[in-house]
């Protein structure tokens, strides 16, 4: 018999062929471009931290980091007050935020009939468009159930009445404060929620530390419910990819049994424990990221933008005159890059990511210019 | 109603409350220990690489590192002559050995009678142990196999008459060099194996810089295979969490699309660019590694060890007088960590890295003192 080559599609699974995967914000690599487009910290990691890192460059890169960010996880269960054991961490957030679907979600084919809610990962959107791919990723069941045109979650007795929302669903994720929108939720409104949530919740708190309340204590007193966070957003540091959940030992555990053995790189570990040695330096910058917004939301606001309340490092925004598209291409012309997602209800808007006082500036000058034309 | 809190354990996945975790090599902190249990490179990253970090340690950390190592990927293409799109680049190589159940296997529950083989996962053992337990976590359908005594593969004709392999496995592991016996294999046996299996094989390369030959041609000539390789090995990497696949662009492709957007550290990507500009330098610490791996196996065969051939940087070993694991708390007191398994079929042995000649001078010495007692 002749030898024929397997065809490889048909090694692939179906549902991964007929996936449509994330696609993350551009990462170019011109010259003197303001990127205002995937929410990055305008302002680099504290001295303390570039100094600790530089310093643990040496032999101790052929060993094998910690596999439980051991000493990481001691200093954020200090500064949360809880415990190690409360705490996994990750290789960025979005790491964890797929675990979860294999910690605690089964795929819709291997569930029967009664029980379809334990495949069920479900969402108030618009929100961090990453969801949807992890369902499809995981052959879970989608539930996308809309957020009020303002963004803001909807009351439980409504969820209940309009019966779109599924109380039992293994698995919920709650953007908060919310992406693209901005908007921030109290702790009342989101216990409200997870009162009545029967299956694991995750607040995603990628954005919280420019918010005005954080739900922390939802993770500690609800053992359903976890606290998700990332050293990107406010702490600068990208690329080195730590993120963190914080909730009931059982369900850490779960997750830290499902996850790679080292999946926190060693320089991860070492530059995260040095910003929480170095929270004062963050904590200015989050103040300055909270003044340039509430100036570049005044000013495109008197241009005609329409800018929804922020408490996130970026305003969403629907602008004036020209389509978000046309937007979004004319500002590229002039070296900002800003977002704009081609997916329903947001697509009339763009996502700014606030950057330095210079740069908000600099974007006002180039939107005013498109305008006068 | 009284608010009754959700029980947790039940919220987590039966096939992940059933698990047995891997369990990675004890990384201690005890000082002066010689550690030769997770067979990481007694010889630090070039000078060149940790220059090249150090000046990488700068404002660049609050950006998002390329979501597709494409530098790192294009310079790993010209190393192994072929295409960018045939790469893609891991959080380490477990990264994608957990990425490949995903892309290309089916759960159990989830497929239907004559089926089943869309849910397999199989391998010959001993091999990494990681292996089974990827394939719970997925729960796929594990297919053990055993390797000869002296963990040479059984023959193409001795798998089929024996009907224990199944030839049309969705995913299959090959550990080649062998891990935990040391064995190297042939491209003609791989070949012959790769040629008659109908779905994707992974060629587990991790240790074969130590080897006489690789089988990287298997991964360009057969769109079914797949090589796998590590920078944590001869290119003492650990730390900074990097590997790849190297195999069919529709292969690669399917598992881009399931992995995390932003897998790989920044510095990691610099890291293992900066390594492939210093190959020298690791060829002749590979020299020296496969130096005292002549010694350290002539030396513990005086002793009275069964040492197994090794084409890798570490030893397989059956200890005299003493059972493995009595050897294991022996050479602990002496300041010695070795790896002992607990798993059938090796648990009488030992795997002992490939340090320093310092560290097996001293091993050596601590042996003889046993033996002596």
């Amino acid at each position: 018999m002749k030898y024929k080559l397997p065809n490889p599609e048909n090694l692939v699974r179906k549902q991964v062929r007929e996936l449509h995967e994330y696609v993350p914000g551009e990462q170019p690599a011109i010259q003197g471009l303001i990127k205002l487009n995937t929410n990055e910290n305008p302002y680099p990691p504290s001295p303390h931290v570039i100094e600790t890192i530089k310093n643990a460059v040496d032999s101790r890169l052929r060993l094998y980091p910690n596999p439980t960010a051991q000493k990481l996880r001691e200093r954020l269960a200090e500064y949360h007050n809880c415990s190690p054991d409360n705490i996994i961490v990750g290789n960025g957030s979005d790491e964890l935020l797929a675990l979860a679907t294999r910690a605690f979600v089964e795929p819709l084919k291997s569930v029967k009939g009664s029980n379809k809610s334990r495949a069920v990962i479900q969402y108030l959107y618009p929100c961090y468009s990453l969801y949807p791919v992890l369902a499809d990723i995981h052959g879970a069941k989608r539930n996308p159930v809309r957020l009020e045109e303002d963004f803001s979650i909807p009351s439980v007795q409504k969820l209940k009445k309009e019966k779109k929302w599924d109380f039992n669903a293994a698995l919920t994720y709650i953007t908060t404060p919310n992406a693209p929108g901005g908007r921030g939720y109290s702790i009342d409104e989101l216990e409200d929620l997870c009162r009545n949530q029967r299956g694991v919740v995750i607040l995603d708190e990628a954005y919280v530390d420019f918010a005005e309340q954080h739900a922390m204590s939802l993770a500690i007193k609800y053992p359903h419910v976890i606290v998700s966070r990332t050293f990107s957003k406010a702490f600068s540091l990208c690329f080195l990819r730590v993120g963190y959940f914080v909730g009931n030992p059982v369900l850490i555990n779960a997750m830290h049994k499902v996850r790679d053995s080292y999946n926190v790189n060693g320089i991860g570990q070492i530059a995260a424990i040095a910003t929480l040695d170095s929270l004062q330096y963050y904590r200015e910058n989050i103040e300055k990221i909270k003044k340039t917004r509430a100036y570049l939301s005044e000013k495109l606001t008197e241009l005609g933008f329409k800018v929804f309340p922020s408490q996130t490092n970026f305003i969403f925004t629907k602008p004036p005159l020209f389509s978000a598209k046309e937007w979004l291409e004319k500002l590229r012309e002039r070296k900002i890059l800003v977002r704009w997602f081609d997916i329903p209800f947001v697509n009339e808007h763009l996502r700014i990511t606030i950057g330095t006082m210079a740069e908000a500036e600099a974007l006002y000058k180039a939107a005013k210019e498109i305008l006068s034309k």
